[in-house]
């Protein structure tokens, strides 16, 4: 089993030594334009290989190192920098993939592309045509990391697991995105019914909305304190992988091509996905409200205005 | 970080093994009244120890070995045996109880109590009088066994990860007990507007009633079998086990005294409920049918009645 | 990645739930003649699946079950009755043999074979013979068991972590096996050096002997207390199957066909040797002395004997 | 459990991330002087917990948030710059020490500490004499990553699994340090007469040289093709706080203060040492031929004379 990374800056070098920890995969390569440091990340994690499941590590700047891999992750494209929008590098990402993605699509015809690099609905579409791909075959990590920021403080804010929150994140990886609350769970209990949270105040439209919001700034915020988000993103493209290497089947709010999904089509944008060997198979239709219905709908626009601005 | 093991038979001595090969505590272990026997089994999975993260099993038939535990699970008690129902069995394990439970509670009074004997709620319930202890403290395995059974058997239908599935098993551990399938979902989707299913079929009443029977029938088929049921069982403890260590505030449908839990009162059954650091806190009330309601009602009768027969 | 596990007893069973919890392949299967049984065994690990990294298990009395495995281990045998000699199972197991290993190879050519059932040295030999396969894709666990045992005592007598002891026990798996003492080491010093142990008394020759002889004598004492030995033997053989799978090429004390090695030849026993996705590599050849020499020749000696006993 | 981690650059925070994945400690956290870095450090690894065994990271600038800690790693400190030495960088770390220090100690007095700021050896032996703790409790990373480089590197070039290489860098974690090769081993025979490598090549004295040159070389190379080292780092530091968390005696080659070890006193460098809950315990003295010994007496003179160039 072999995952190809491209791009080994914060996001694709973290994401290769959470493959490594977690044992995702027995071959991990790195592929980036910058030889020196894709050789250096790739040494630098390779050291480590002694504590961890047995595996390896390698580096290149040349593409046919991602040959014949199972799953082709795409890190590669501009960091988003202090105060700009995700919305801002759209183009100069679309025009690294129109060289790149022709690359890989022909060392690793039958691998499943996972789309990292922002904006990343955006750019998995263009990618996506670029490909020629069937479209299962070619998806975004869209609000798979989002999701786990919206889980994360429901389950903090009312004092249980995370893992017993279960609740998306959808539409858009950025600003006009959406928690879906009319069909989130706490246990068996729907979100909405679930009432005082840990410090005695209710789970109402107030903290629900402050929770959301705080969830479309956290990379904003972690951005600015520290230059780069990565490590949580390392761990949702994990997941993702997983899914995938193990044909796994489970759902995941990845951004893939919709088609009359609530009236959307055309785009590329997150909604719960049933993700296995194959890529992305069903996607699943929540119980919405009209407001969460309308918000999709929004998203999916602005994620559209924005790809036809690059003729996609 | 230490775990006691009461009972080194089948389930006991499989749950040790969990328990290592999770690294679910620095040290185990088991207590039984069988001296060549639990000596034999720490022997065992002691000599497993190279393969594992590092920790230590030892086995005794002297309770003081079970001094400063900071979690006990008793699997001490007569084994279902063919055809066998798991109310038949209370008699003896409730006398079991008496001797052992004060023994217990004297070396490892800050501990929290796993029952897993059965039949696991009118023996909790037993247990928990007998102790003396605060109801937090002192629970069962109830029907977190069963919940998994129900996952798995929902997620082979359906043809999604058992982790996507959200559903739980509630009442007794044994054949009143019955899915929560109006909370129940799939991803962000209600399970009972799944649709179709993996071969074409509806997941409809039919089938889901199917499934329950096949969730209640399990353990009879499986002792049928092969004389015992022990490797699920000893995945499920081990779930509580890290859920208690870990403090993790996770939801399991463990077997706890309900007070006043949809008018069900003095009685220790199974509902989705926190569990952390220090046992059993909120008990969820999901939403649910005037049939499920109903179900729930009568389960904790057939518990109420087996437990007042031996004078609990 | 599928492993197929022949025998769904004491030892099978707990394999394949030792493989699952370590994720170690995808897909188990158990084959046994016994139907309700491997049912039973396959449907009871299954029930877990929840808790674990996803895979699935499956269990049939139709050897078809095994088809494309990547690793099959035979675990079908007559159990060791107590006080019996590993030895005197020879015949009977070897009869089962005849039978069942052209029915795997039939099914899965391209597999390796990993030999559990006892006497393994013997069964593994005369199944290489019967298979018709080059030797390095069939062998027997052989002395990864005793191995583990062997570094479980020292670690314990000298207080170091058993991951820090680095010992082989090699020969026959049974009663003329041997530790090869002076090439182990604790950290970076010689066994034969350590000194002191945790109890103050000295790592001598007595202390060595007894530590020697409790080897050996483990897999009667556990027996003796509860039937089988199943839990450590589960662990040791992932550990080969993970050698396998993920091509590690790690040093195991396995059981392979031996030519020209310390002038020993043609029989199947247990060395320090490179286990990879091949099977069997390069067996090394340690520095030992001329008594550990010696044990090494009578060990293969008293295997060979009883080989030819049964015709191979 | 709880490891508090001092210094939220590059290493201390890829330390967290590793903690986390490995589920290493309940409570991770993280204390620098900068609030928006660590708080932003702190948000980014806490969004990944859903993928994780459970657990909690916090970020501060008060070092309360220290206190009680079971494990204090300090990784505060210049990092080593493009062509820098390791021993230039001592003086600002020390002078960081003389503050930080005696403000951890005071509020995490019973902690073990680890030291991973540069020059380490240095600064360790500097900080035990600032905290005034028992040598035992305060140690430093050392050499347990150029280890991790070493068998990396014999492992590749001889065709085995890393974790079957059984060999020790030692001395300075500097340009000093040597391999121990007179006491390694491959499995059961010793390195030096392992004979051929994987390209036919033998492992001489001239690929010895070769691979021990590009294990004191790695961390310039790393440095100079990505600006840091950290991952490799972090897997080891995450070793050494399981090795004392799970009390495991391991042996690792950690910086310890050194009193008549092979005629070396008063310095703190590494030597294959055991570790566990109390910190550092018995120094192992491997056999070592005389030039290795010479060399290991060099490599404390090194050190020494630094440290006695800022008054310790
Ligand atoms: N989808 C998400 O959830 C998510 C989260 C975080 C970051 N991101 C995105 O991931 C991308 C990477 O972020 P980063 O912080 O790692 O950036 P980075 O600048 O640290 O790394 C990008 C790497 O890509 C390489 N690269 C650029 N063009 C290339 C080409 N044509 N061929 C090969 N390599 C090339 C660069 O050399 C660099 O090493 C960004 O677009 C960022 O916005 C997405
Ligand atoms: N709750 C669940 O989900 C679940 C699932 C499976 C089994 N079980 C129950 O777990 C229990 C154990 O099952 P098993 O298959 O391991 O049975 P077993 O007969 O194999 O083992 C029971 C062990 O308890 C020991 N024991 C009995 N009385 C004792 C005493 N007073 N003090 C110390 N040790 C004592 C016995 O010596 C024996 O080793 C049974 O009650 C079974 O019904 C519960
Ligand atoms: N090598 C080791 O380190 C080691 C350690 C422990 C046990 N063992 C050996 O492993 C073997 C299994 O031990 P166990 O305790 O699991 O025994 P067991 O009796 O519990 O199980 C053996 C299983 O094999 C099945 N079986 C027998 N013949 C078969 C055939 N022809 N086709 C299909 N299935 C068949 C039986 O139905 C039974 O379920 C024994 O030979 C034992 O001595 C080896
Ligand atoms: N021992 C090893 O094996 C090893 C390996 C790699 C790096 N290192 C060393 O680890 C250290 C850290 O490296 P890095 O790459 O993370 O550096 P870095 O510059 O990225 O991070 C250092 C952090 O320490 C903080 N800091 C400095 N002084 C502080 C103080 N007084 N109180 C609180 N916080 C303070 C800084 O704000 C910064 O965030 C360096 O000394 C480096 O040489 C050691």
């Amino acid at each position: 089993s072999k995952v190809a990374i491209v791009g080994a800056g914060a996001v694709g070098s973290t994401l290769a030594y959470a493959c490594l920890l977690r044992g995702a995969a027995r071959e991990v390569v790195l592929f980036d334009r910058n030889r020196d440091k894709v050789e250096a990340q790739a040494m630098d994690i390779a050291h480590g290989i002694q504590f961890t499941p047995m595996g390896s590590v390698r580096g290149s700047d040349d593409v046919a190192i991602c040959a014949g891999a199972d799953v082709v992750v795409i890190t590669a494209g501009a960091r988003q920098k202090p105060g700009q929008s995700r919305l801002d590098l759209a183009g100069a990402t679309i025009d690294i993939m129109r060289t790149l993605v022709p690359q890989l699509v022909e060392v690793a015809p039958h691998a499943v592309y996972v789309m990292v690099a922002n904006p990343v609905d955006v750019v998995t579409y263009a990618g996506l045509k670029i490909s020629g791909l069937p479209q299962h075959q070619f998806f975004g990590s869209g609000t798979v990391l989002d999701t786990s920021r919206l889980r994360y403080l429901v389950a903090r804010a009312c004092g249980v697991a995370v893992q017993s929150v279960h609740a998306y994140m959808a539409g858009e990886h950025g600003d006009s995105e959406l928690p879906l609350w009319s069909s989130a769970m706490i246990g068996a209990v729907p979100l909405l019914q679930w009432g005082p949270t840990r410090d005695g105040r209710m789970l109402d439209e107030e903290m629900r909305a402050a929770i959301a919001t705080e969830v479309v700034q956290s990379a904003y915020k972690i951005i600015a304190g520290k230059g780069a988000t990565n490590y949580a993103v390392g761990l949702a493209v994990v997941r993702i992988i997983e899914a995938v290497m193990r044909n796994e089947h489970r759902v995941l709010s990845v951004s893939s091509l919709l088609e009359d999904y609530l009236e959307i089509s055309d785009v590329c944008m997150s909604v719960p996905t049933v993700v296995g060997h194959d890529g992305v198979g069903r996607r699943l239709v929540p119980v919405v409200t009209e407001r969460e219905r309308h918000g999709l709908v929004q998203s999916a626009e602005a994620i559209r205005a924005v790809a036809r601005q690059f003729g996609f």
